[in-house]
């Protein structure tokens, strides 16, 4: 096996770190080899050098200095080595033209860059590693790269992003992941000793329906609903977390609905692009106010996308 | 002096516990002889009797065994000895009427009700020290026992109150202090080596108007503008701050506009109920859509409440 079909791909984001070792087959398909996960940009508090060289401690001692992509927020300006913003509307094709690389014990590394769009509003937004996932998702789905569809990518931070033609055209963040994630485990709303538990759904469209289908302001003030249906025995702690993130998830979809830089009326498909537990809600949500959808699974685009582009510079 | 006309009056929150030696002269008026702060009850963990003895110690060995009134969320489910909610509407003066007595190192501490109400789309709702705080500003300022007025009540959670004719009619929750509190020290929007600084009112202004302006949904897909305005050195990070207290309080106050249980129209008067700097982000906020409103202080309606249920126990 030549080292070169080897490489090593890394997904580093706000709160996970996810390397993988992949070896390129015939035809360009990839193999996932293995997976090792490691601790987040915030987590990893600046020590990133060290914590990626022991995240990929074993595959070094195996195969030696694999060349390794790197893509996320730890290529931000919190991050590691920081990589520009490209300004869309932009072909998702052209990412490694602005790559960063550099020396990282040994292993050359190229740090993608992230993209940027300003809105209707003039606020202008930002994200790294969505594009490359959209990327990986339009080279495995090439039926999706002509005509106008908008995708979401839920995570930590919602991606809403705008295509036409294979082109990001703009998109816009939510910190639904983020906002779940504080209130769940840091709020007066789930108590400490709250159990895990089975996600319940029935709870989830409870959560959806407030902030779906009211008037503006339900997140500001309906959020507290998560604690109030407590006190009244309406929900057990297991089902307010559920509840809660439909409250988010609600709030999140009815503002990507009404967002005036696309039109998302009934007939417009929207891609969900997630984990298998975030594709069910978001898909949920949106057929609450009859958006049909469907769903793609992250991992396949992440990885999809790094290998698009290995094998782009493999070519040179 | 007669130990009868001391006492301590107990404000314990969600985030602070503030206790006051509280002396009573001629006409039933107040001297606040002394104050302690402690841990919320977030922070008390559920070592309440300690906390409290501890906090008061200094008075105890001065004074004795005072009596103690007690108000806030230490009364409620995740805190000390749970006290009933009074459904609204309801007049604050019969707050006392279900107090629970209970002994604690020999003081005889009442702790008091909280107050519930059932909202247009059908969620209830709660509040826990509020109800006094309103009961020491209606006796303070007679002239709004009468009518209908709207009180704004922020703090970690906002409180808007409707009261007619001295009554509290119905109320909602914002959790606006929590989320500032918690997006501002454990979220990607604000560095954690954030220097200290001067609240930048102008940056306040900025966020309110992304929410008090615009259409539904700002406040899902508007926060991100936190950190994306950073980016662009638009805000520093103190300046960012402030935006961000302003993303959040413009969204509650425009959620409270449109808020189905009451009209806030333009020739409503809304009575702003807090510190000195949360009135101020209020009052801006209100008078940016066009509500008139007018300040008063919350220490002193919570110890006039305090002055008025002791009193009121004394004649007996």
């Amino acid at each position: 096996m030549a080292t070169s079909s080897l490489f090593i791909a890394v997904d580093w984001g706000t709160s996970h770190l996810r390397a993988y070792l992949c070896e390129v087959r015939a035809q360009s398909t990839l193999k996932l080899l293995a997976q090792r996960d490691g601790p987040g940009v915030v987590k990893a508090n600046q020590n990133f050098e060290q914590t990626l060289i022991d995240t990929i401690a074993v595959w070094k001692q195996e195969y030696g200095s694999l060349p390794i992509y790197i893509a996320g927020q730890i290529t931000s300006s919190i991050g590691w080595h920081e990589t520009p913003y490209l300004e869309c509307p932009i072909n998702p094709e052209g990412l490694l033209n602005a790559a960063v690389s550099f020396d990282c014990d040994g292993h050359i590394i190229k740090a993608l860059p992230g993209t940027k769009c300003t809105l209707q509003n003039g606020l202008f937004d930002v994200m790294r590693g969505e594009e490359l996932q959209i990327l990986g998702f339009l080279k495995q789905n090439p039926e999706y790269q002509q005509g106008k569809i908008l995708l979401c990518l839920p995570g930590t931070h919602t991606k809403w992003v705008l295509i036409n033609n294979g082109e990001i055209i703009c998109f816009k963040t939510a910190m639904t992941g983020e906002l779940y994630d504080l209130l769940c485990h840091q709020s007066v709303l789930i108590p400490n000793d709250c159990a895990e538990g089975e996600f319940d759904f029935k709870a989830f469209e409870q959560g959806c329906e407030l902030t779906l289908g009211s008037d503006s302001g339900n997140l500001a003030h309906g959020i507290f609903s998560v604690r109030t249906r407590q006190l009244s025995k309406e929900l057990t702690p297991v089902q307010a977390k559920a509840y809660l993130s439909g409250v988010l998830i609600g709030s999140d979809v009815r503002a990507a609905r009404h967002a005036s830089e696309w039109q998302l009326l009934s007939d417009t498909q929207v891609v969900v692009i997630g984990t298998k537990q975030l594709n069910k809600c978001f898909t949920t949500a949106l057929n609450q106010i009859g958006v049909k959808c469907v769903e793609f699974d992250i991992k396949t685009a992440t990885l999809s996308g790094f290998n698009y582009l290995f094998n782009l510079e493999s070519k040179k």
